[in-house]
């Protein structure tokens, strides 16, 4: 049975400020918790049903500190999501500081200002599929361990590292260290002409404003991805999640050219 | 001032079944509603903040056959929004009967069992800025006049044709004809090194499911977006939207060599 003070804490964490505090996250579903728990890491407390427990390998069990049972109105109430999952677990975040060193011989996706968590998801899920191991984002941008951040990367945030940093100085840095500040912008080079690399930073801006100035000018090569011919009222741009999987995809083939 | 007659109207509109029977759907929102009507087309209904009406120039509003002021509080009765915006118009489908000859000489998209909205508006949204002109769904795909796919296609809808046509005659018919047909599946060659072209259909299966076995059979040619190297717990596939983008990126490069 799960406790008052349990309710508490698991409703408490979907505020980012208790999250930060804490260190503490919280991971939905099924597979998210499974994959989680199977892939190494531990988890603090498992709140699932009694027939999901009884139906788990012993291996997943023993990843949690503490596994209470939950009925179906105790899942709804604790989750974040409408129609809640069979599971609900509650896991320390992975603290790894930050070191320039992980920008060297890779390519990195850098995020200035991202808001909306589905987004940030799917950029994840983008930047695993296609290798890219660290993702830096602005310090104003959403939060990685918001509950639908995580739903949305299905999975991918296991083996992705996103990293909080001011945006201004480590660009000047990677600038001045020779790396490449690639810029996705409406008026840059063809992303499919432009010499790309298999080093480097890719800058993303805000999903209405882009990459601002202050940014601009560490950018080295602005790439854009061609549009229509004639420009159509209503698409103006791309959905920054979309441009992160083109641009992505083209580099990769470049790579493998 | 709106009638109670029209606000059932509007929220009949939220059903598909009533949509398709009066071959009325719903746009919502400032920018949408007036791309809408600055591209040609006619609304029967508009429902506006006065504000919003006072605001906007004569080729605005005489777009519309009937404008009528609501509050606040209408607007959120009425729109599909859980935070409405200023603005809501109701307008008639473009009934474009489907014609094989659409499929010549072009890029169309073809979607098998799509069932998430927002996956369908930004396939829509990509489909416009690659100067795709028209997509098919299978009749069990997520209608396109559903209020998310037209809120997610962000104005896209207004230049992309959408057609409902069961896929197999289609499909079979297109082959026979020495169309090609290109199926994004696990296990195809690379779209990287596939051979591409200006012409044929690109199948995209459901979200879950993939592409069925009774239409792999009319796939002409299997193609794979290249994922991780060694397969990461979580990330089986990306998602059909991304799947999208990036296959539809790739084909325009091709054109563009």
């Amino acid at each position: 049975m799960i406790t008052r003070h349990q309710t508490k804490m698991v409703l408490s964490l979907q505020k980012r400020k208790v999250r930060e505090e804490s260190s503490l996250f919280v991971i939905e579903g099924d597979k998210l918790v499974r994959e989680y728990i199977m892939t190494g890491n531990r988890v603090t407390l498992l709140a699932g049903k009694p027939e999901w427990i009884n139906g788990e390998p012993e291996m997943v069990i023993s990843g949690a500190d503490e596994v209470v049972t939950v009925t179906y109105d105790d899942l709804r109430h604790i989750s974040s999501l409408k129609t809640p999952h069979n599971v609900l677990a509650v896991a320390a975040m992975k603290k790894q500081p930050y070191n320039d060193e992980i920008l060297k011989g890779a390519l990195t996706l850098v995020l200035e200002y991202v808001q909306d968590p589905g987004n940030l998801g799917t950029i994840v899920r983008i930047a695993a599929w296609f290798g890219i191991r660290n993702i830096i984002c602005s310090p104003d941008c959403v939060d990685f361990y918001n509950p639908k951040v995580i739903q949305a990367s299905m999975g991918a945030f296991i083996h992705v590292m996103v990293h909080y940093q001011p945006l201004e100085p480590l660009l000047s840095k990677a600038q001045a260290n020779g790396l490449n500040v690639f810029g996705a912008t409406m008026n840059g080079r063809s992303v499919y002409e432009s010499p790309l690399g298999s080093e480097g930073l890719i800058l993303l801006g805000n999903e209405s404003k882009g990459i601002s100035d202050g940014l601009l000018c560490f950018v080295t090569e602005q790439i854009t991805i061609p549009g229509p011919e004639k420009p159509l009222a209503g698409i103006e741009s791309l959905n920054v999640s979309m441009a992160a999987a083109i641009i992505c995809s083209e580099f990769v083939r470049r790579k493998q050219v």
